[in-house]
């Protein structure tokens, strides 16, 4: 019977692992997820929160009563509070905190000291550490006690806690146990900083070909280190923000988000569009004459408009990309320019004169035909500029590109056209 | 002098790992990269090619001296060669091909076998084999000799070298010598088959909390494991696709491509995108009667072509996400479709009063607000249908919905919008 088929489905879903519950939970509607977050284990609920995006989860968290808080906090670590945050209200953030022991509150607190864009927010505190005299000898008998995940190395300090080196464990497994990890460590491995920008740091971790990098303070005091696990999930996060802002939503946008909620976090973007769509209005306004004498170019007008957004696209979209990667820099953005002014001028001559043709046997008016060709031309090499300039102000501004660089773009390549087709269309046709 | 300079400079670029000098090649123009290529060591050239893009890569090979190949080649790996035989030409596949030894060969032919976006394409072949019947002393004597990077585990393999089970290394490390390894298993650990598909299996090595996980053949046979670094690049690779196709390009996307190459790369897209735009502009053109008469309409056209395009491209980006990730499904769709719906539905409304109230004050016509309300209105639902939609169909098709999606929906939009809007004008104000 049904309750059965229930009760089977459910066991179905626990015996899953906390990603795929958290996946699960977040694709389904707001009132499934909710009745399958009332009937999931207890022990459960607090590692499937930790692995979920921040607008469904905080729809469960909003849904769990209030006397269940202190048992689901009972094993919290610092490093799942952190996760968590900037999800749960303040006081449950207090409650949590309170459950920690004091070692993992003085981690939370270290951790707050960062912002969530720099690797001191994200470390993992679980490490080998030895002194800089240690031996081969000293290293096994650590090893055999306990091995962190994602840990392949051993981080020597000296006597002030300050990071010195670093030794593979399998180095450590093929030498006589007399020898001291000194004559062991690796030559060229990469420190990074707690106030390093958190991408590009995970970005080193996953080239490093270590399983994590030591992170120091400015005193190079050894903080933890950024494991592999945590630099593949900032970097994700990373490429998931990019993906969600060309549409003017953030990663954390919620399948089956409420109604309201959803509405109201597009609304943003769309009343943000309406003005620069507001304003395009208004420059084709000041050709009203024009097109009433000369409907072509009202039939014509979001050709020109089209054209120059999805060219001015293109080029944003790479420079968008080259900015995040650190390929784009004041060296070279002179020759990139160059080249993608080129790259327009091309494809702005070709479809200049394919569009000037259709629209000639279109409309059998020679000038018709000259005037889109010429204002085509030229909003494809307007975008080609404005698809370099505009992120990499936006850049030097410290304002996400991706996020508001198609609207300002498409900004330029709508006004630009309207008006350098109407424009001309007014010096040609009346 | 000069001569120094250039010296020392290429001293500090030789001193960086491959992946930085990768990056460096890719962020200059292709003068400077082709020197920089000259100069580089031969003995670095291939591992650095490896990290590269494939088009600022096909550069370099296409600049590389034809006697200079069987150097360059004389140390190379399967895996190496795999990575680079898109962008090779077949004879130089042939020889690298012939440089490999005998096991090489084979990993290669295997790997050949797959498609590259199957995991068995990208397999790492230094693996920790044991028999079932192993002792921890054997595992300890295997791992003194010497383990791969990124490795964590201990595979175990019956005797027709069926994969059986997994050990972690650390937990050899604490156990007695005569233990059976068997005793020691993991319990839980995901199984990759060579056929699954490269993205979501590499997810879940990110996910495992395993430095790499099996993969075996539809017998069982170990192939290989994927670790993760190869996971993390394909992962990478998959969102930095999704970025590039809303633009019409793809990830290999050369920052300084030679000109010509580049604008031959975009007008692909420019094209597709004009042909929907004169199919926009056909539809307009039926209402060229109703245009010279309210001239009005020509000015706001744009607004409500621009808010279902924006409201559009929200649905889109949000389901695109979901069906990437595996969130939505058959199961989901009309729930996803409903609560859309109601979204749309709410700032549809919302937007067409505001939009509506604006444009009767700027034309001072009832009639004209009324128009333009009801056009904003029904294209922000249709965009929130086509939204949905769109990429569920492509996806069911097997297309790219981050691809196409958007160029699509864009035409859907843009036609409903100045079909609704100048259709009502007709009907309303003449």
């Amino acid at each position: 019977n049904s309750t059965d088929d229930t009760g089977a489905v459910l066991d179905a879903i626990v015996s899953q692992d906390d990603v795929a519950v958290a996946t699960l939970l977040e694709s389904v509607p707001v009132e499934p997820r909710l009745s399958l977050w009332q009937d999931l284990p207890s022990e459960r609920k607090l590692d499937v929160l930790v692995e979920m995006r921040s607008d469904p989860r905080e729809i469960l968290i909003d849904a769990t009563e209030e006397e269940e808080w202190s048992a689901l906090f009972s094993d919290i670590e610092a490093e799942e509070l952190l996760e968590l945050m900037d999800s749960l209200p303040n006081r449950l953030v207090d409650l949590a905190y309170a459950e920690l022991d004091a070692q993992q509150q003085t981690f939370f607190r270290e951790a707050t000291q960062f912002n969530d864009d720099q690797v001191g927010h994200w470390l993992t505190h679980d490490l080998l550490v030895l002194p800089l005299n240690a031996k081969v000898r000293d290293g096994l008998r650590l090893i055999r006690r306990n091995v962190p995940r994602h840990c392949d190395t051993i981080f020597l300090v000296n006597r002030s806690a300050q990071f010195s080196a670093v030794v593979r464990m399998t180095r450590i497994f093929g030498s006589p146990e007399h020898v001291p990890l000194v004559e062991l460590i690796e030559e060229n491995i990469p420190v990074l900083k707690g106030t390093d920008e958190s991408t590009n740091a995970s970005l080193q971790v996953q080239r490093s070909g270590f399983a994590a990098l030591p992170v120091v303070d400015d005193n190079n005091k050894l903080l933890g280190r950024l494991d592999i696990t945590s630099a593949s999930e900032l970097i994700n996060e990373f490429y998931e923000r990019q993906v969600m802002a060309t549409a003017g939503m953030d990663e954390d946008e919620d399948l089956f988000s409420p109604v309201a909620k959803s509405a109201r976090n597009r609304a943003v973007w769309l009343g943000i569009n309406l003005l620069t769509a507001f304003l395009a209005s208004w420059f084709i306004g000041l050709f009203e004459a024009t097109l009433q004498q000369v409907v072509a170019l009202a039939v014509l007008m979001p050709i020109v408009a089209s054209m120059g957004g999805i060219a001015g696209s293109q080029t944003l979209t790479l420079i968008v990309r080259g900015l995040a990667l650190g390929q784009v820099t004041k060296a070279n953005t002179r020759a990139l320019m160059v080249k993608e002014l080129k790259v327009g001028g091309v494809n702005g001559v070709i479809w200049a004169l394919i569009i000037g043709v259709v629209a000639y046997f279109w409309f059998t008016d020679v000038l018709i035909g000259v005037v889109i060709c010429l204002a085509i031309l030229f909003n494809i090499v307007a975008a080609a500029i404005a698809g370099v300039f505009v992120p990499v102000i936006l850049d030097k501004l410290k304002i996400d590109p991706a996020l508001s660089g198609s609207v300002i773009l498409t900004t330029v390549t709508d006004i630009v056209g309207f008006v350098a087709f109407l424009g001309l269309g007014t010096l040609f046709l009346l």
